[in-house]
């Protein structure tokens, strides 16, 4: 059988050990040339073919049910449920989503796309099987990186507390998160992976007790004692963690060695109430380019499989947002001690990795730990450090109470970098940066930036540094800037809540924010071919708003249209639309941005496209609603 | 010396034993008539007197740093930092927090109100020293119950991972949170209080380990094994968990001695690295009746010391909305084994405990883990179960992400009921419910409702639990409804986003949400009183929002004003307002409810009236904005 014919994982029941290693084989080569093509995540997967394929022999996934953490991991498990023959539109519009999703196939138990949340939902289902009578197997499959996630360890907690709640958790240990693990739990299960597996070490010492004198005579209390040490290290001692938070724990188990798995999962299966299957893998397992360079090969742009080398660009490209984000802060820290960048296990896609290589010192990296990261930032304020918690927006989502509760009620000067707010292309809307302008905006003490280009990022982050009134928040997006000229010296904070006009019209007035404000200006550009004049405005910052500039102006030109890449709900626009209102200024507003609904995997080109965020569509529309007789209009 | 000499913890300093007991004793006094007074937390401050006085005792806090879990066991603490003399103004307008606050002392040296924080923020304070090569204490004091919230975990997850980073951990082993503690870690903690302490134990153990034969000698592999695991179990064995995460784990100590505890914590002071120190503490310790009901007297209400009963108010109340949502849940309950209700540990403050009583196999408390909580419910909804997650509005906050990602994203049918959701009164800005609304509009495919009264409360918890489309959260305020007659037969669903209109009238149109739409009746009545006839309309829900009723009425009437219990940015007001500026209806619009600001502690009633929410108030600004004439206004 060749890994093409397969369409239902239960197909793989009855295969020899052979067999799977040959599909396994096709599974990698399959995921690699399609990673290679279009560009996806690398290493995760091809970790986890073996435990993939041995986990589904001893399922029915007609019955029982899988949760992946994150969902990167699950290119094997879409290539043998179904997804083979569209394998190839992976992570493009209207293809295979590069994470799981339950609109997508019966067999995609639970989406995911962000970390630590599988334990949860997988004992969601496990309880209500309990509920139901039902007797089906759920399993749950986390990263090591995945298990510091504080929900993740909440979940533990609960599982751990219910005996006879059956639940499979399979840890796929591969010592990485995106970059090395960071924490005690990592380095414990580095320790345990190191150890002999639990069952053979038991079943040896149960042997060597036999002959010891002592055991099983009557004792004193202290060597009671010892035979019960003794007792607890021939079963527990390797996973004593998790034994004691009341889960069985099984393992280390090679992770690429498929008849070893196959008979530790059906041992697992056995037993009652929480297990967890320790299984030590290899990220980019198969693949030795992406073995040497895990961090590289965790997701990876079109590149050549013979070389591992990215396929370069037909053009060369303007630096990065991150990378201008890295740079600039790292010029700023060699200057300021005190400031202190902060990630959660995200160096590499924050662009913080240029100040982790050069200023270690100043550079903290606490694991998928969001909660932590800003409360740990919030305390670092309080004696007198300037922590940057840099963040994909989409993530600052898992720490909301600690920017609510630790940070704007007590009005610490925590910065807040949050990468990636807008569209973000390829990974979907688990990923989407769209929210963080209306959660934010509503909380009191916070200011809200957000540059027009990479070199009023520049301004923004040394305005964040130099502000230390209260919290800050900057947010900008994924990829890459407009190839403007970068500061070198003479770095000067912005002033707070202050805006600019860049273009003057008297017909229609343009109010955009960050990533909308060269947009706004093209649209000018094509209002004006239409001979309608546009007074274009960066706004700079959605909170404070610049009421001093914007009001004034909308009132004279009677017309407005807000620009945002984020949702329309509560956003940029919004506020502006409040404004007026407050101020009783009564003129037409048409708010763009990204309306209520969920925004799907695609190009960010695309993406803007299909909600018309492009600026010949924005143009057009405008032109559509008559906009420049707001006189006629309103009276 | 007498307590209320103390105005600087170091007075305590060189006082002795006998002494401290003293300051101990007047404390408990202090307290218990404070509580008793006014109300507050009891049980958790009595239970942490000479853990307080102790580590205070090792502390110079002119330097060093004591971060508080929660802040509500700190009562203690507040009596020994100069506020003594100001302490029987607790919780009350312009008096002392119930909770820790920066602004009012400098001995609160973070604030707190949600569990769960301490440790984030004491490490990072730990790390700021060390960075700026200061060498003063940093402690953290956590209770069990915060402990069992991921971000602790994450905390400790972190610090244990900085061997050289000196951080005290004190653990707060009352055995409890509010109700008895959920999980596995307190059942790991509970199983270490009745383990002999560890120093004892290491002691004893070594000088026994010299009389073994083989200990010392070359051996065979599993023998030397034997050998590690005898190691193991004498120095670490109690606290097995806590050291393989990094700690150096001491106790458990008597929370209630204090020179055992001034020593542990000396010793402890003496460590390199992060230490727990695990203290057995009796919630309500000293206050008989407390101890012996530590679930009841967690927090009261004004109540006679000698007989621990509430005094009773001058008349008698209509029924809390919590208490008629745990009955109207229980009621559906046993219709409908799907229902499953869950709490994330706060049982008797959401009236789910009436539920846990009577039907305990359809009810779920997770512990302190808001972040499991929603997203074990969106699992359930997976296998057609029909969770409950009831939750205070600001505890939703702790669990933002998965309310998003693993909720919204997937249109699960999780039905939110959201306590306490407006202005909470007493506890404070780290608890009003102010920003559910914004937080929650902004997400696709939420359903949001709020009732008028406790009757519609139940026909709402009937809606929720009838909708399967997708998510739908419910908000409802703190306290008593109105006495109104609740149903009891024939609950049918509310239509999905429709609102009804109360009262007719030309003049204005008043669209209230929730608790506001009695108000809104009352400033009719008022204006009604100045020939001024509004309509009123209770809108129901503020997502979807019911434009086909209100927006005509709008256009008809030409004067808008939306009420809301909570913040205007980004809230039910701003929606009314997206709605008629996207459909180009400009009238004047005045958004009623909390401004951009924190809202201190105070009455509900005294808070209102500060924001200028009380009916009398709103009619009074209405007639000065002179809202009758719109016509003349706008053109």
């Amino acid at each position: 059988m060749h890994l093409s014919e397969i369409t239902h994982p239960n197909q793989l029941h009855g295969l020899s050990i052979q067999q799977l290693e040959q599909i396994a084989r096709q599974i990698r080569e399959k995921h690699l040339q399609t990673v290679a093509a279009s560009g996806g995540h690398l290493g995760p997967g091809l970790g986890v073919v073996e435990l993939t394929l041995a986990l589904y022999q001893t399922l029915d996934l007609d019955r029982d049910r899988v949760t992946w953490d994150v969902g990167h991991q699950a290119y094997p498990h879409k290539l043998i449920t179904g997804r083979y023959h569209q394998f190839h539109t992976l992570r493009q519009k209207d293809g295979v989503a590069g994470y799981l999703k339950r609109s997508e196939s019966p067999f995609d138990h639970f989406g995911a796309g962000h970390a630590s949340t599988s334990i949860s939902a997988a004992l969601g289902m496990a309880l209500a099987r309990d509920a139901r009578g039902e007797t089906f197997k759920v399993a749950a499959i986390i990263g090591d990186g995945a298990l510091t996630g504080g929900m993740a360890l909440e979940a533990i907690n609960h599982a751990g507390h219910l005996p006879k709640t059956n639940l499979l958790v399979v840890l796929n240990d591969n010592e990485m998160s995106i970059s090395p693990n960071v924490g005690a739990i990592p380095r414990y299960l580095n320790k345990l992976r190191l150890s002999p597996p639990v069952q053979f070490l038991a079943d040896n010492l149960e042997e060597q007790f036999k002959h010891l004198p002592f055991v099983g005579d009557s004792l004193s209390p202290e060597l009671g004692r010892i035979k019960e040490g003794m007792k607890r290290l021939a079963v527990p001692k390797v996973g004593a963690v998790f034994e004691e938070l009341g889960f069985t724990y099984m393992g280390p188990v090679d992770g690429h060695n498929i008849e070893e798995l196959i008979t530790t999962f059906r041992q697992a299966h056995q037993q009652t109430g929480p297990v967890l299957v320790h299984v030590a893998t290899v990220k980019g397992k198969g693949y030795e380019i992406a073995e040497r360079d895990q961090v590289g090969y965790h997701a990876q742009s079109p590149f050549n499989l013979a070389t591992g080398k990215a396929i370069p660009s037909s053009k060369p490209k303007p630096p990065s947002y991150a990378k201008v984000f890295g740079e600039t802060l790292l010029s700023l820290a060699r200057e300021n001690p005190k400031i202190m960048g902060i990630t959660a296990a995200m160096a590499t896609g924050t662009g913080l990795d240029i100040l982790q290589a050069k200023l270690p010192q100043q550079y903290i990296d606490v694991g998928i730990a969001e909660q932590h990261a800003v409360t740990l930032a919030a305390g670092m304020t309080c004696e007198g450090m300037r922590p940057v918690v840099t963040i994909y927006s989409t993530f600052l989502q898992r720490a909301y109470d600690q920017v609510v509760h630790d940070v704007c009620i007590q009005k610490l000067p925590v910065f807040f970098c949050m990468d990636r707010a807008g569209i973000v292309g390829a990974d979907g809307p688990t990923h989407q940066g769209m929210y963080d302008i209306a959660y934010l905006r509503c909380l009191p003490n916070m200011v809200l930036m957000a540059p027009k280009d990479e070199a009023e990022l520049q301004q923004m982050i040394v305005t964040g540094i130099e502000y230390t009134d209260g919290p800050i928040a900057l947010r900008y997006p994924r990829g890459n800037g407009y190839g403007v000229p970068l500061m070198d010296e003479g770095w000067q904070p912005l002033p707070i809540g202050k805006g600019e006009i860049l273009r003057h019209g008297d017909d229609l007035l343009l109010v955009a924010y960050g990533s909308m404000v060269y947009p706004a200006l093209q649209v000018a550009e094509l209002l004006g071919e239409h001979g309608i004049a546009a007074t274009v405005v960066n706004a700079r910052f959605a909170k404070p708003l610049d009421t001093e500039l914007i009001l004034p102006l909308a009132q004279r030109i009677g017309r407005v249209v807000t620009l945002e890449e984020g949702c329309l709900i509560g956003g940029f626009g919004t506020a502006i639309a409040e404004a007026l209102l407050d101020n009783n200024i009564l003129v037409p507003v048409t708010r763009l941005g990204i309306p209520d609904q969920l925004v799907e995997h695609a190009t960010p080109e695309q993406s803007k496209a299909t909600l018309g965020l492009t600026s010949a569509q924005i143009a057009e529309q405008l032109l559509k609603l008559q906009i420049v007789q707001p006189a006629e209009v309103s009276c």
